[in-house]
């Protein structure tokens, strides 16, 4: 099966956002064995999209568009290629109900514009949009099939994930399967990581090895192609034994696991509340573990401490610890850390403090952190010298701290 | 002038990296008034890249090509462009000399591959490669020209901006300039926006009005074409200063701003700081403002009080307010913003409590959100019912309490 992705919209052709879709959709069908060979991006205009949908009826049996399927005037994908096909477009009636209710529970008035947005293709297979109003569709003429998906990453993602592969599969004769498990890493940079598994990736064909540098993190996915998923997991399996033999230590997770995600299972599955103090994080730790469902059962609060008087103050840090040592300190840290603990009442309490940037603090160059770990075996701390930008200093500063604290959850 | 970019490499049909040269390149090209109207990309094929120029031909008076000029097997851009053109390839003098450095410098052997980096298309004009080994190229042929540049962005980047944008300008007759005004909304959505100002995006050509959604917010980037900077910033002030008309409660900053970035520089104006106490937004307005350099001017620091605990213990909400009105209500919004105010000693705060799912809290169902603002003229709070996921809904009660912020600073 030859595969092309069709995105539309002017935005991308002005350089205002990248084609990240285009990549996302890209490596899925990777990964479900389907060949892409084509990346075409046409802006919001009629006669450009038809000629472009003709190049690829010459050339693909499956065409992904992205974008276009909005309620304002440019937004043309379906209509451009429903007229194309010669199809009509029809009101569905799910999403027409969807769209309503939307509007009914932000006691907005829904503008006419927004009706458009729950027409689709005569004939097609509708795909829900769980998280915005305008359906994708699958529709299928002639032996070529046309996927079409909304632009936003956040509604596009998920609809392709649950909707659109199960539906792609589903079209395949052919006996093999292809999966994937993703290795995750703390605390080691993208080359060392190559280094120790160079004659590994060197030698790599059935399965493959990837390794990818992102967000202060590396992983390394792990590809097989098999003639069934025992098969391909047994495959996996053997070059994840190596791989862990060699650097295990900094392996925290799979797949979509993250450092929150991983620790807030952790505090669960150890009945342990967590509570912390932030200064040069400024809220960051917080923020990552707050965004997962049910938060509250591991996460009793936290304090930004971002002035001294907030430290010594709302946190309660004794003052002769800030003057004795400065604000950024293993002496602070361990101090901020005892107090949040004893302040929310909760099992562990973890604090950051350092020096973001742009300026030095107190004669610290830039990136100097230090973490501190409250429970009830004692308080400790930890010193990090950090490089990068303020941005990157406080994402891998909030890493570090969660991963101490992952690495002090294990051997409790 | 009508332009297209085709990136030639196999990883990006894998979806390994994101086609940001396109972006890049459109972003610049846009800048200096060339149309871009296609981006394709296409593996290292030959015969696949040779029908994706044919059809580039019929429709483009300049081809970008980006990637493929490196000295390994699957390098085959300029070959392949040189065949189909009907021309040969020749060995650049200078470029040869710079890779024989490049590797007596390193003083490691050159291989006989890498010769190959040192040829260019007859007849084309060469644009060296400050940052690499492999020159980008011009060639003009009946009236379409070609450019070629390198598929690694810290080559192409330099190459781009130091030696093609010049050669491009050269071929205008025309002196005009491209400029553009971005304008940020918040609280209102993109098909009510539309709504409003319909007529004038219907009769746009120049300046040109693109709305926007991303991020829970709007923009609109008013584009103009002019002969110089002031007739362009005159034409833009005209459509800018009838949407303000129009809309104008909901603009809050204009291109890079942010709605941090623009509360702290109020904040800051207005030598006031600011404290925060978070509950469903779980730290990320702290974090917004705190990624900013120089945060602790304004910021005082912030509590997040997850836990019913943490309201009464450490944030200090009286527990009968909590008790009579519940966590989630106007009521306790507001002693938690008080609460915050006397304790980080600020002049404001801001507080932020609801529910962000995916379950009900106290009856109180999914997006139901309160914001508290506490200053010297009294405490005031505000009802939200936002929808969408966790993360939506947390991101837009962020943004909402940001934003009534900003109001209440710009009346104040």
């Amino acid at each position: 099966m030859k595969a092309e992705i069709i995105s539309v919209g002017t935005e991308l052709l002005l350089g205002q956002i990248c084609n990240t879709n285009a990549q996302y959709l890209s490596n899925k069908l990777a990964e479900i064995g389907i060949d892409v060979l084509f990346h075409t991006a046409v802006g919001d205009n009629r006669s450009r999209l038809k000629q472009v949908i003709q190049y690829a009826q010459e050339r693909s049996d499956l065409i992904l568009f992205t974008g276009g399927l909005g309620p304002t005037k440019d937004d043309l994908t379906k209509e451009t290629i429903a007229t194309h096909l010669g199809k009509t477009l029809i009101e569905d009636p799910t999403s027409m109900e969807q769209i309503i209710h939307y509007f009914k529970q932000r006691n907005i008035p829904m503008t006419e514009n927004n009706r458009k947005q729950a027409h689709v293709i005569e004939g097609s297979t509708v795909l829900p949009n769980d998280h915005g109003m305008a359906p994708g569709m699958v529709v299928q003429l002639e032996n070529i099939h046309y996927l079409l998906l909304p632009g936003p990453p956040r509604e596009l993602i998920p609809m392709f994930d649950q909707y659109a592969i199960p539906y792609l599969q589903s079209l395949f004769q052919e006996q093999f399967i292809v999966h994937s498990k993703v290795l995750r890493f703390f605390g080691i940079g993208e080359s060392a990581l190559e280094e120790k598994l160079i004659d590994l990736i060197d030698r790599q064909s059935n399965p493959t090895i990837a390794p990818l540098a992102n967000h202060a993190e590396v992983t390394i996915r792990i590809t097989a192609k098999a003639k069934s998923l025992t098969e391909a997991n047994q495959m996996i399996h053997e070059v994840e034994t190596e791989i862990e033999s060699r650097v295990g230590e900094h392996i925290y997770g799979y797949n979509d696991d993250s450092l929150a995600k991983v620790v807030s299972r952790l505090l669960r599955d150890q009945s342990l509340q967590l509570a912390l103090a932030e200064s040069c994080t400024g809220g960051m730790i917080s923020q990552m573990l707050t965004s997962l469902p049910g938060a509250s059962d591991i996460f009793a609060g936290g304090v930004v401490s971002y002035s001294s008087f907030a430290k010594t103050n709302v946190l309660q840090v004794p003052v002769e610890v800030v003057k004795d040592h400065g604000t950024v300190s293993g002496d602070t840290a361990k101090a901020m850390a005892n107090s949040t603990r004893q302040q929310f009442h909760s099992d562990v309490a973890l604090s950051v403090t350092g020096v973001a940037g742009p300026d030095s603090v107190e004669g610290h160059p830039v990136g100097t952190v230090f973490v501190g770990l409250a429970s009830p075996q004692g308080t400790e701390f930890y010193a990090l010298q950090l490089s990068g930008s303020r941005e990157n200093i406080q994402l891998r500063a909030a890493k570090y701290a969660l991963f101490y604290l992952y690495q002090w959850l294990n051997r409790s």
